[in-house]
C-alpha cells in the first residue's frame, strides 16, 4: 500500500524532527524543576529563556509584553475567558461576551459555563462572506461586554476575520479583544502591533511543536490572573511544574514556522490551488468555496454536491487521503458552512484539506486522482440508490 | 567535581530512560491526534488503552471508575476543586469548603478564588501531631461544606493523614472527598476501595514521569465535570489533543511504580534511617522530626537547632546535595512545621530530604558527611557572629 496523504493538518501536524531532538536532554538529563534552588533548577534558566524569545517572535512581542505557556489551545482560551469573568466580570459587573455562533467548542462552552453563572452570551450569526465584520461586532456588543473572542482564522474553511477593523473597534470602545491565533501563526504575514488584541492564543500541536504545548499572549499592561493556581511556577502564572521539554519544543518550532511562512504563502498555496483545480477539472461540479475571499494558504473546503461528505470522508480515509469534516475540538463543517450561509447540498457534501509545509507535490497528484475517483463512484452509487 | 546527590525528590523526579524511550514513537511517528477518524487517530487507541490500564493499577481502579489525564498535578486539583463548586455548590448551595492549613499552594489558592465568589473555606489547623485528625473534620464540616480536599501525605515532613476515618467520616456525613495522592503513590500499599474517598489526583513528574503529566481519578457513580472545556477528547472530560506521548510515558512510569513499593517501603527507608542516624551520630543535637509517627518511607525533615535553614540549604546546594525547604508549589518548610506546632528554632532550622528508588548508599555515605560538615561550620561561624 503506498503511503498515506495527509491533509488533516488543520485537525494536528507532525511535530517537527529537530523539535522532538532538541527536547530529548529535557526529558532524560536536565529535569529538574526550574523553581528549584539548586542547579537542577537553574542550569534550565537559559534554554527557558531563549525559547520564550523564539515564541515571542511568533507574533512579534515585546520584552514588555506577558507569555503564559500552557498545555494545550484549549487551555490557552479557557484560561482568558475564565480569567476576564474573575478580573473584569468580578470587579466591574460587565457580564456580556460576544463570540460567533460557528466558533470551535472551547470558546463556545466556557461561555456555556459562564452562562450559568448569570453571564449572558451573544454569539454573533455569520453573514454569507464566512467571516464576521466589525459591523457585526459593533451591533453585538454593550457597554455590559467584558470581551469579545473570536478565531482569527477558521481552520476549516480557512476563512480570515477582518481583525484590524474589529481590534479598532474593541479599543475605541474599551472592551478587551481575545484572537484564536492557531490558524494563522505561520501561514500569514503581521506583527501584534499593528493587529491590536489584548490576549492572543494559540496550540501548539498545530505548528508542528507536540502535543502539551500552547500559551497565551498578554499585552502590557493588561491583567489576566492565573487558571491554574497555586505555586510560584512561571512567576506565579500558571501552576504545575513548567514543561520544559515542551516549551523548548516549542521555541523551536516557533522558529521553523516563522522561516517556513514563504513557503506556505507560495509554494503551499499553489499546492492547494492546483488540488481545486485538479478535483474542479475531474468532477466539473465540485466547488471550491470561499475562493474570492482572503483565505489562509494552505486549506481548501471542497463541495461535492450529490455526495455525502460523511461517506467520502470514510472512503477516502480507507484509500489513505486524510482530510477533516469537523468534529473533535472544532464544529462539524455542514454546521459550519450552515451557519455561514452556505446552501445545504453543498455544505452537507463539503470536506476540507489542509496542508503543510511537509506536503509534497507527488502526494497532491495523488490525491487529486484518488479524490476525484471516489466522489465520482459514490455520486454513481447514490444516484442509483435514490 | 563528584557527582551531585539529590535528595529533592518531593520536588520533582528523575524521569525513567524507559517510560522517555516508550514515549519516542509517539513524538515522532504516531503523531495522530485520537479523535481524528482515519489511521493517524485510530492506530493510537492500542496504547492509550493499555496505558489507561497500567495508571488504573497505581490505585486499583476499577474499569468503571474515571480517570481524566491532566497536564499536571496541581491542574488534577484546580479540576476537583473548580468542578465541585460547579456541580455540587451551584446546584445544591453547599458553599463551604474544608481543608488544612499547611496544605500546598494549589488548594489553598484554589479556595481562595472560591472565596472571592462567595464561597466559604475552612483551614484547619494542624495539632502538634503533624496530621489532620478525623476528629478535627469533623468540628470543621457543617451541613453545608461541599468538599473536603487533603494532601495525603506531606511531601516535606513525611507524615500521613488518617485517610481512612476521615474518609469514614465523609462517607457517613454524605461529604466529597479528595485527596492528593502525589506523595503516597509507589510508598504506600493500598487500595481504593479502602481508602474510599471519590476523587484522588497525583502529579507525574513524582512518580518518574515526565513533566506534563497528571491525573484525576473518579469514583464511580460520582460527576466531575470538566475545568477545560471545550471538546471530544477524552470523551469530553478534558479539551485539548490528549498528550498521547505524556500518557504512554506515565503508564509505563505507573508500572515502575508499583513494582518499585518494596524496594522503597524497605532499602529506601533504611537509607533514609541511615541518613537520619548518621547525622545525629555527628551533630548530637539535630533532630529528625516526625519519627515516632507513621510517615513516608522515603522522606526526612531534619531540624538542625542554632543554623538558618536557608543558609544550610544554601551551602550544600554549592556542595552539590540537593534538598528542600520548601516553596515551589509547596509552602515554606518554617510554615508547615510551625503549623504543626514545632518549636520555632527547629522550625527554622529544618531541611527536607527526599530519597527515591535510585539513591545510593555510597551517596547517603556521602551526604552525611557533607551536611554534618556544613551544619556544623555554620553553627561554628553564627556563634561566632552573636
Amino acid at each position: 500500500m503506498q503511503k498515506a496523504i495527509y491533509l488533516d493538518n488543520s485537525t494536528i501536524t507532525k511535530p517537527s524532527d529537530k523539535a522532538v531532538a532538541q527536547m530529548l536532554p529535557y526529558l532524560s538529563e536536565r529535569w529538574g524543576n526550574p523553581v528549584a534552588p539548586h542547579r537542577m533548577g537553574q542550569e534550565l534558566y537559559g534554554a527557558i529563556e531563549e525559547s520564550y524569545k523564539r515564541i515571542y517572535g511568533l507574533i512579534g512581542a515585546k520584552e514588555q509584553d506577558d507569555f503564559i505557556f500552557t498545555s494545550s489551545g484549549p487551555e490557552a482560551v479557557n484560561h482568558v475567558i475564565s480569567s476576564t469573568y474573575f478580573d473584569i466580570t468580578n470587579s466591574t459587573g460587565k457580564n456580556h461576551f460576544v463570540t460567533a455562533a460557528i466558533e470551535e467548542a472551547p470558546p463556545l462552552m466556557a461561555l456555556g459555563k459562564l452562562e450559568r453563572q448569570g453571564c449572558v452570551a451573544k454569539y454573533i450569526q455569520c453573514a454569507k462572506s464566512g467571516v464576521i465584520s466589525a459591523q457585526e461586532v459593533a451591533d453585538a456588543i454593550s457597554p455590559r461586554t467584558a470581551l469579545v473572542t473570536l478565531s482569527w482564522a477558521n481552520g476549516l474553511t480557512g476563512t480570515i476575520n477582518p481583525v484590524n477593523e474589529i481590534s479598532d473597534l474593541c479599543k475605541e470602545r474599551g472592551i478587551r479583544l481575545h484572537l484564536d491565533a492557531t490558524h494563522v501563526l505561520g501561514k500569514l504575514f503581521f506583527d501584534w502591533d499593528d493587529v491590536g488584541a489584548e490576549m492572543i492564543t494559540f496550540d501548539g500541536s498545530h505548528l508542528h511543536a507536540p502535543k502539551g504545548t500552547g500559551g497565551v499572549f498578554v499585552k502590557d499592561g493588561h491583567k489576566l490572573s492565573p487558571f491554574i493556581v497555586g505555586g510560584s511556577d512561571q512567576a506565579g502564572r500558571r501552576a504545575g511544574a513548567l514543561n520544559v521539554p515542551g516549551l523548548v519544543a516549542l521555541g523551536v518550532a516557533a522558529l521553523e514556522t516563522l522561516d517556513s511562512r514563504d513557503l506556505l504563502c507560495t509554494e503551499v498555496a499553489r499546492l492547494r490551488n492546483k488540488l481545486e483545480e485538479g478535483i474542479v477539472d475531474r468532477i466539473p461540479d465540485a466547488q471550491p468555496l470561499f475562493v474570492q475571499r482572503e483565505r489562509l494558504p494552505h486549506v481548501t473546503v471542497m463541495a461535492f454536491p450529490g455526495v455525502a461528505n460523511e461517506a467520502l470522508l470514510f472512503h477516502l480515509n480507507r484509500k489513505g487521503v486524510y482530510a477533516s469534516i469537523g468534529g473533535g475540538n472544532t464544529q462539524q463543517i455542514g454546521l459550519v458552512l450552515s451557519g455561514m450561509g452556505i446552501a445545504e447540498n453543498l455544505a452537507q457534501s463539503a470536506i476540507s484539506f489542509s496542508l503543510s509545509r511537509e506536503t509534497q507535490e507527488e502526494e497532491i497528484e495523488r490525491a487529486i486522482d484518488i479524490i476525484a475517483e471516489t466522489a465520482a463512484k459514490l455520486r454513481h452509487l447514490s444516484q442509483k440508490l435514490v
